[in-house]
């Protein structure tokens, strides 16, 4: 599997770098970003920090916009960002932002015509860190975070995943997304009409299940525009109660949806991630 | 005058505003940015660092990538970020990024079709000001900053208005532009064939002349792709010191022109205007 480095950017003394590589598993091209921390070398490898983004962003919105290179940087943290649906002229696409490109949800697509690209479960959990981890100075140390469809696929995928990650965190999640109208929606599209496929891959009904139990942090703005309508932060609370799951979920008064938002509480789920990532 | 708050945005237990208004000095409709650190209110106004983007950016750039918002917070400065240009139908432009709208280059344009609206200087010198004074829990200390030819524009508008800023700070900026291809062609269209015309608007001829001494701090990387053809750092450390002017130019190795760069070393800066923002 061949890599190539698109661009390369100095950051806090380590580096951000733009790759460009062939997805067997979407079956088309695709380019991730990842951030190596200062120090980070094959003889002194470091763990990783994946984080999935939300709808229409690609892997650059949270390297850009989210500050976190900083703390990353100070922690010893490298952070991977992945693009968010499979991409180029051959794919499946919808006019609407939120289904086809820049909406992949994070699930394996099973309905035409989605399946023969959409599998970005498989991208995630799979194909991106067996990348990451052959060609990067990084451990098979993993935590996984995540914004909006974001949230909802770092908490879907830690929940399913509790031996590949040791910590998981989400801004403003997609808690619900069976009975919400963007889930609704996108998972309707990608998995078909039988609601029952779509369980494994809502974070509230996979909590209520889980077998292992993958410390999670919540974050989620009161004055999200989003919240009302398509969060549900109270069904991810409700689980998490109803089973002693170890959820933090915070509520804070006046922030949104947005990039501001993410920046503000960042350097605690670095923080978090770090205790994790570094103990055991 | 009547502003407009077009969007808000809770950050670090401050806010975001962007802010629209009719300009009289640019005769068209802009926006600014600003940020306003908590605490900040009409019985206890903080300062205000200016930050002047570079070609082709808005009031955004700085506010969504810098990640100088943390630092702003915790030191109590408000920051304002202007656009880089007067904007708008009625607004002359030209199909290339580094002139007309995006690439006002802080200058009072003289000739046509430019003077109509290209007063850039005028604007962020005495109008954006005496708006964000009139209107913002702020006071009238001032320090200006800036990257590129927003480098450019903070310098030149520094050393030209000491009494109206305690301290001037610049990433990559273009310090001598009447010797460079981006300032020697925005000059000659904005300004003229007259190249006497232009000194007022060079950092470096203005420093070999300047009367009062705003403390300055340049941050320039060495792996920037514009170093060699555009930006000039020598000129301006040459005219430094021939008359020991109180400049601290740093070259970085391995960093670029990119906002990595700038939210690399944002935080120096921060803490350099605001030791100079709150003192005497």
């Amino acid at each position: 599997m061949k890599l190539e480095k698109q661009s390369s950017n100095k950051s806090f003394d380590g580096w951000h770098h733009q790759v460009g590589h062939r997805s067997e598993v979407l079956d088309c091209d695709m380019r991730f970003a990842i951030y190596l921390p200062p120090g980070a070398a094959k003889d002194a490898p470091v763990p990783v920090l994946y984080w999935l983004s939300g709808l229409t962003c690609t892997d650059e919105n949270f390297m850009q916009k989210a500050g976190a290179q900083r703390l990353a940087a100070e922690l010893g943290v490298a952070m991977v960002a992945p693009d968010t649906s499979p991409r180029g002229d051959g794919v499946a696409d919808d006019d609407s932002y939120d289904l086809g490109k820049g909406a992949g949800f994070y699930v394996n697509a099973t309905e035409a015509p989605w399946r023969d690209h959409y599998r970005m479960y498989d991208y995630v959990v799979e194909e991106l860190p067996a990348l990451v981890e052959a060609n990067f100075p990084v451990t098979d140390k993993r935590s996984i975070a995540g914004h909006s469809m974001g949230g909802h696929g770092a908490l879907m995928i830690a929940l399913r995943n509790p031996g590949r990650y040791v910590s998981v965190s989400a801004f403003s999640p997609i808690c619900h997304p069976v009975s919400c109208p963007w889930g609704q929606k996108a998972f309707g599209a990608y998995l078909g009409s039988d609601e029952s496929r779509w369980r494994e891959y809502d974070a509230s009904l996979l909590m209520q299940d889980a077998e292992a139990l993958v410390p999670a942090l919540v974050d989620q703005g009161n004055a999200d525009d989003f919240l009302d309508t398509q969060l549900e932060p109270e069904a991810l609370e409700s689980a998490a109660n109803a089973r002693d799951y170890p959820l933090e979920l915070r509520r804070h008064d006046g922030y949104d949806h947005s990039y501001y938002f993410i920046a503000t509480f960042v350097g605690d789920h670095l923080n978090f991630h770090a205790r994790h990532l570094k103990s055991g």
